[in-house]
């Protein structure tokens, strides 16, 4: 980062966007190009699930390369000023780079699920999900290698 | 796509998305690795804009590697259902891929800036940018390779 002076280094703080987060967006990276689309997902303090249908480009692309890099933004807008040039831009974005692995075993699939509900308050690790509700749906787990906060405005 | 029934085709609702978007988010790629952050821009319904300080993480990564991704949402939120498992998301996006290239003309570099500033309404191209403002930023010009537009709910 270049503005040492925009980075948010306090966990919590961190932490606290993620979990405001309605979506984040999750970059990944086909051959040499990048591949950028919004994405639900669960957090429960130490990685990050989602979810998704057993086939489609996500799946094929991280088949190849699971390097993924997540973005959650917080209260975004433009703050405005008399000349153009002083516009500038309030926000408090956080940006996770990691690894997604697919989760194979049923009670950490369960898990991962279970954070994802959480995350959108229906019901979360305690919703009895069943394995015919499992099948369809792979669930990966990201294991964070860095996370960098910004806050500006 | 894998799902067919949720592609958007029509251009002008596409460009309608862009339009009204206060950012966008981009996606490059660093070595092998994805790297995504929220970008302010402008678009004049041909070429997308975006402006940098002359040093930093997307200027260095943008010499590399100039392919980009672009994602700008609408209207993205949560539908509720009795059970987790029915819970779907409702949203509108478009991702443009396409590359970047550094804007170096004087002219061309104050039209960029002023497509920017009018996506911002602070007063557009009519903005008389002097050189002095200019000279310290700098100018990507998108040239647009394919745009994919998704809705659902």
């Amino acid at each position: 980062m270049r503005r040492k002076d925009k980075q948010i280094s306090d966990i919590e703080a961190l932490h606290s966007v993620i979990n405001k987060a309605t979506v984040c967006r999750i970059g990944l990276v086909k051959e040499d190009r990048p591949y950028v689309i919004p994405l639900s997902f669960g957090f429960d303090g130490r990685n990050i699930y989602f979810h998704s249908a057993r086939t489609g480009e996500k799946v094929e692309i991280l088949k190849a390369n699971n390097h993924v890099c997540l973005e959650f933004e917080q209260d975004i807008s433009i703050i405005e000023d008399e000349k153009p040039c002083d516009w500038s831009a309030r926000y408090l974005t956080v940006v996770v780079h990691g690894t997604a692995e697919l989760v194979d075993d049923l009670v950490a699939k369960k898990y991962g699920l279970g954070q994802i509900a959480e995350h959108y308050q229906a019901g979360g690790e305690q919703y009895p999900f069943t394995d015919a509700e499992i099948q369809p749906v792979l669930v990966y787990k990201v294991t964070i290698e860095e996370i960098v906060g910004k806050i500006s405005g």
